[in-house]
């Protein structure tokens, strides 16, 4: 039978802290990231059948496109729906120059993986490195958006367990991106 | 130079339909699904790390457990933090018999999707019926969760664009698994 342990204990469950480090606090999961083939289908499919609204980041000078598909948020302060899709997304990036799908296990892993966002992206960052948390790239983000009209952005890829990659970005990032 | 376009027209994105269907209103993006070879390592990583919360569901009988990782959810009324863990959660599949990772792309497909969670999932079913959407699964979980307590769990995966899956769950059905 299927048991639910309503409160995990990290005794009985391996690898489990229960008690979040402070630099923690206002973490929030925002994004999960995947490759499409064709976006006339894959728009097609998150915005007639499942409804999701778009914003969309094109980088022709690197010949991909970022399509941030997302519902809206009505508990964000905003009149306008396409502005307060601000919430969790699913994020679908196209390659003009699609070469197949990447799987998160070989190289390049520059594919599938899930976005966090919190307040200080360089003092997290900082920690992880005292962690021993390998890192996958580093405010890459500074090098193709220019035009973005962002003083500094921040933002780092760091390596999980299983090959699997985390983004780490603030949410001021965040918002310059997708409002 | 990278551009934003602040609010999407579908005239020039093929495919995007910029007015959800009604039956939408209230959709919302709530997991990510992923497999993970070692619960031990995987827990250490997005607890310790990243300070995750726990929510745990084992399913002896077929020899797998759920773990549910997230971040607490401040809205929500309840004094106990994993109490308001019904945010988005990255949710790991941990397959005591791992034969190494699924891709969204050969089958088996039983892997990696996105989970959205809404009202009534029956009638979303029947509206992606009439839409031709492809199903790959419905109503499983009833089959492998008897313990749950409860009384009829609605649930159902489509298929999407590039093979991937989209989990089509009750909010009432969420909320019994994870609180």
């Amino acid at each position: 039978m299927a048991s639910i342990a309503s409160k995990e204990l990290a005794a009985n469950t391996p690898g489990l802290h229960t008690s979040p480090d402070e630099t923690n606090k206002g973490y929030l999961v925002l994004q999960t990231m995947f490759q499409i083939k064709d976006p006339k289908i894959s728009l097609d499919f998150y915005s007639r059948i499942l409804g999701m609204l778009l914003k969309r980041v094109a980088v022709p000078e690197l010949k991909f496109t970022l399509y941030f598909m997302s519902y809206e948020d009505v508990s964000l302060d905003s009149s306008d729906p396409v502005d307060r899709t601000v919430n969790h997304h699913s994020y679908a990036l196209h390659d003009q120059e699609f070469k197949g799908y990447q799987t998160r296990n070989s190289e390049p892993l520059d594919s599938g993986h899930i976005g966090i966002t919190l307040d200080d992206t360089i003092k997290a960052c900082e920690r992880f490195q005292r962690l021993g948390v390998e890192f996958s790239k580093k405010q890459l983000l500074l090098l193709f958006m220019p035009s973005l009209s962002i003083s500094f952005v921040r933002y780092a890829f760091i390596k999980g367990p299983n090959g699997y990659w985390t983004e780490i970005c603030d949410m001021t990032t965040i918002g310059a991106v997708v409002r």
